[in-house]
């Protein structure tokens, strides 16, 4: 039997533990009359924002659709639409279940904090092993079909073509829905606090507050929809790079099967150790909610490692074939379970040294804290300070990475690497996207007058919440950086490919080896250009979000003047506008900075082309590549921890330190986390796909102009 | 007669500038009693805090020096000790200078605005002629002993050695200088407003807070002495690398003499015309300040653009010779010339650019402005956003300065154009150094009581030179990227001529060719090492300011409670103590990060040696000198960009826009400024010397390894 088909039935399984796992929470108790009302109002706001995201995204994509068609094939149009209707997908049912989810877990709060716990993480595992388990599906269908109905051999250009196409449609999406999304739930957070918290002093999550709502909605579709797809992207564009890498690397050997089959085995076997694992997130009896989660993490980690042994020697057909590639460097298939091991160590290293950076109990946050004492200046100043020192670590675990697994297996060990990192995507989605059903479980909790108990359980969920949504940045950025060196690598493999065979591929005819030495000024040129993109994009994500936040204050402030009765409880404040502006503001700002890293490898190719030649060209798109990798790691992974330690400072000074609630210094943590709201959840999130894409269109240039 | 002779003429003559003006201001009236008395305790804190710094670097440097000596030869130890020495030299003269003016200016502004910018600006040329003459007589006196009096071919290791020695001397000094100074003087500022203007409500430059004296001590040591020292650097460091070029890529023909004499030529040139360009400054009808010190450099460009002819012609004995470098490119010397008009045209765009960001009338200032209405965290939201956006603009243009300079004379014509932008140092600096001695003519006439016209006066001065700071950060690290392509440059070719020669330099045997392809991992690793530096660098520079500033706090508050005379006027603050204070705090924050790009590359080359070989080794370490640039260009321009343009912000409402000074906007505003201290005045201009650092160090590296 073809060993495609085992990998199709564990993504299967990954539906089916989905399924289970909705009707499970489906099952439980709604709560009453009010609370349903609220979570409607949510639900309604949710929907309709996403309805309206994707249909714009649909327009872009249509467009897309035919170009891709019309230069590449149908295949790869086809493989362009399963990649963006899966990751879209994924994103909408995670979010169709969360904002199920929420109201339940409030309502389960109210009884313990285990089945708090329970409700809000099983709905956080549908959307995990949902990502996972899509995107290994379209992936591993979509092989299936091309090799197996439609004949095409393993390493054929439609085959590669079509499978890139399948990770550009993902990467679509991905930036869409994580600008869009994160710009309607910084908007709404940061507008909604301005308005609510500072200027008519009524607290968080009051019913009072017309951007109440809006705000519960933005945590959906931000940080369970977003995230979703950003993760689905880079899940898919990983293995195909990966699986690429191997047809290249093995073109024309036997073993150019087994490579491209073994990213898929790997994915395979961690959707089931993933869905083992979230049977382990059970609260100790020193009710540590990150300590059950951590179980759960731990447990997916050490069986993978366990059953990756048994899963390489099936694909290899044994641990010691010497594998030799192309360029003459040859490993064994023990190499590249190793790689495998590095991968699950760095993914290791990272969490850890996320928590450290954005967890209360150490020195970064505390020092955030301590800044607040003296004002809003030094607060920022020492968030600025540890969101820049925040880079270093994370670096060199990323740089030791690439050496260890380079040392092992070349390149090729570094993509194992890569794709055992992303393998767990399942569990680690799990514990970020049941941040958000938190959340709105606290908030829901607020609005419907649930006793002081309930929030405090849904607070204290909510906090872990907080870190495990930085744990999981931390890990999207450093598995996509390392994720972009693929991609880099397929798009020089590709091009040494074409133009060794430019008899074929006619317009790389004359164009002779392409060198990407440094001493080279287009490559200088390349870098300094790619660098820029995640400066620019940042940038003008950063003001997409103060402007979304002034609408709110505007639209606020407007209902609280014409509708007096708000402030008193005796009028409903209308909700659905907020969400309605809100929705109108996040498409409208999205598309801009979203077709920045889609139109620039364009740019820079034809410019160079036009100034220098061809061969200049190439070189400048491919550092370019590289540049928006080397500035993006930082900026992103800066951005996400500098935004974690603020938001984390705020709640230490809020659990009574500093004078807690209500001193100056409280009010300096509350400006820190504001200012570090649209870095940790809109920009620098953002950045991870914007990565990627430029490095996925760069590669069906390529193809387009082999064409 | 040699040609140096009359390169050193030209250096001379700006010293005899400098004396004539210092003999100028130091005529005019330094106003009565109290005016002295708190110009004297500037004095003294500027002196006593410079002596302090000097003899900490001292350490620091004789050890270093004994290095050189010990692994290199005598003459390259003298070379370090010869740029270390001049580089502090024009650092303190014109910190003296500055301390003395800054009393007169006060009093001069009390008879008429032109009559203080007259003083001013007169002293701040001081700095800069003495900064762009000590660097270029340096370095033309030191290769005129080396070549005609101690017989060293021109092209002998001897001398690149040297030269190359003398670049780290001063970069040394400069990295030191721009983060002990800039600690001092932000430390100063953000602490001593966050005391006086916020806690105890009294205005900037009170002579009730103990830390005003401090502030404007730091004012000289930061803007004056340290900036100074950068420019000193990136000047004579560029230079020299543009001098080794073209030693190596002549070697062994005769235009070897004419290309290592033609940058000295340029900047020859090009500080005749500075000090011709100094006259031109004169206040318009109009009375426009800005106006004035343009006119001032817009005579230099353009006398420059005329002048660069003849003298090329001169160097060359023509203009349409063919040169011919080893690889086989060759140019002409009009396409030399044209590459120096591109630099002119370069610095020209990078100040348009520069005051569009932080200039008051337009869209990036102004939405800080706007934004602050809605609280701190929109504005401090806003200021990244803009900070962020910042950097595209001057990526572009270097990226197109390096495109075109290229087309016309390969590296050596890049080299020519960062020569050509650093040649017009001496009238940036001038216009840059008036600054600190119009803030501290400000604050001299706040303390002691001058009539509030005086106040007005200094305050139009000063606003000014808010902007001229900005515009010659941006120079400053616009060309320091550039320049450093240059230091790149010389280390990739330095290695092709030792691995080529592995004869005689016995080290290099069997390392081979090294590539800097972005296909191997270790360039890749470089690339992320050298991209961390500037962030971990920044990172730390923040947080030293932050702390610092902290001291301040402690310090100031303690004053109070002691002395309560203080507040009421009756009692003498101890403005000594803070001043001392800061010192320590100052020198001592700045040893670690200060160390980081010494030592970092040494880091980086034996580390990857032991695991991977020596080729891996110097391919990581040239990746990790280019990765450097890429990222700390971008963190360099953002910071400084950034916080010019909250400052302009902050000054914007206190011009009486969104409600004006006192206003919840002007606090608001007042936060971002306080944020945009450190990041414009301490991490963001050190980044600059940071990046040349090194890459001279992996420079010296080669030749110990050579040796």
């Amino acid at each position: 039997m073809n060993p495609l088909y085992l990998v199709v039935l564990c993504g299967l399984l990954s539906l089916a533990y989905g399924i289970w796992a909705v009707i499970s929470v489906m099952g439980s108790d709604a709560g009453n009359k009010r609370m349903q009302e609220i979570a409607g109002a949510i639900q309604e706001g949710a929907q309709a924002y996403l309805a309206r995201q994707y249909t714009t995204i649909a327009i872009v994509g249509v467009l897309i659709f035919a170009i891709v068609w019309w230069q590449l094939s149908m295949f790869a149009a086809i493989g362009f639409a399963v990649g963006a209707i899966l990751s879209a997908a994924a994103g909408f049912i995670g979010m169709l279940v969360s904002v199920r989810a929420n109201v339940r877990t409030a309502q389960a709060a109210s009884q313990s904090l285990a089945a708090g716990l329970g409700i809000a993480f099983k709905a956080g595992a549908v959307t995990g092993l949902l990502v996972a388990g899509l995107a290994l599906l379209g992936v591993a269908v979509y092989y299936l079909v091309l090799t197996e109905y439609m004949g095409f051999d393993r390493a054929d250009r439609m085959v590669v073509d079509s499978l890139v196409a399948l990770g550009f449609g993902a990467s679509l999406i991905s930036i869409f829905a994580r600008l869009g999304g994160g710009i309607f739930t910084k908007g709404a957070d940061v507008g909604g606090d301005l308005v609510g918290k500072v200027e008519a002093g009524i607290p968080e999550d009051d019913p009072r507050n017309p951007a109440t709502i809006a705000d519960n909605v933005g945590d959906n579709v931000g940080d369970c929809a977003g995230m979703a797809a950003d993760l689905f992207e880079t899940y898919a564009v990983t293995v195909v790079a990966t699986m690429v890498l191997g047809a290249i690397f093995f073109a024309g050997t036997e073993t150019a099967a087994q490579a491209m089959l073994y990213p898929l085995a790997i994915g395979a076997a961690c959707v089931v150790t993933s869905i083992i694992g979230t049977f382990f997130v059970r609260l100790g009896s020193n009710n540590s909610i990150m300590g059950a989660l951590y179980k759960g993490f731990i447990a997916t980690a050490v069986l993978s490692l366990v059953v990756l042994y048994p899963v390489t020697w099936y694909v290899f057909g044994g641990m010691d074939a010497t594998l030799t590639i192309a360029n003459g460097t040859s490993f064994t298939p023990l190499d590249l379970y190793l790689c495998g091991i590095a991968g699950l160590v760095v993914t290791g290293l990272i969490i850890w040294i996320t928590e450290y950076y954005t967890g209360t109990p150490y020195r970064p946050v505390q020092s955030i804290a301590n800044s607040s004492v003296t004002g809003h200046g030094t607060n920022v100043i020492q968030g600025l300070a540890i969101s820049l020192e925040a880079t270093a670590l994370p670096a060199l675990v990323i740089i030791a990475g690439i050496i260890v697994t380079f040392n092992l297996a070349g390149l090729f060990g570094i993509a194992i690497a890569v794709t055992t990192m992303l393998a767990l995507a399942g569990v680690v989605v799990a514990l970020d996207a049941f941040g958000p059903v938190t959340d709105n479980a606290g908030g829901i909790a607020e609005m419907a007058d649930l006793p002081g108990e309930v929030r405090n359980t849904t607070d204290a969920l909510d906090a872990v919440g907080n870190t495990t949504k930085a744990v999981t940045k931390g890990y999207a950025i450093g598995s996509a950086g390392l994720g972009a060196l693929v991609l880099f690598a397929a798009y020089t493999e590709d091009l040494k490919y074409f133009t060794a065979n430019s008899e074929t591929f006619t317009y790389f005819q004359g164009v002779g080896p392409v060198e990407f030495a440094l001493s080279n000024p287009y490559v200088v040129v390349g870098l300094f250009f790619g660098g820029l993109l995640p400066y620019l994009f940042g940038g003008i994500a950063m003001t997409a979000v103060g402007r979304a936040a002034s609408a709110v204050v505007e639209e606020v402030r407007r209902q609280f003047r014409e509708k007096p009765g708000i402030m008193e409880g005796k009028e409903r404040p209308d909700y659905g506008r907020a969400v309605d502006m809100l929705t109108r503001a996040a498409i409208k700002e999205m598309i801009v900075p979203s077709l920045l890293p889609v139109l620039s490898p364009l740019v820079v190719y034809f410019l160079i082309y036009a100034i220098a030649g061809k061969n200049a060209a190439f070189s400048a798109l491919g550092a370019m590549l590289l540049g928006v990798i080397v500035t993006g790691l930082f900026v992103a992974i800066s951005m996400t921890a500098g935004g974690g330690a603020w938001d984390n400072a705020k709640k230490y000074i809020e659990d009574g330190n500093h004078g807690g609630k209500g001193s100056e210094a409280h009010k300096a943590a509350v400006t820190g986390d504001t200012v570090g709201d649209p870095y940790k959840d809109t920009a620098g999130p953002a950045v991870n796909p914007m990565i990627k894409i430029t490095n996925i269109v760069a590669l069906l240039l390529l193809a387009i102009l082999a064409h």
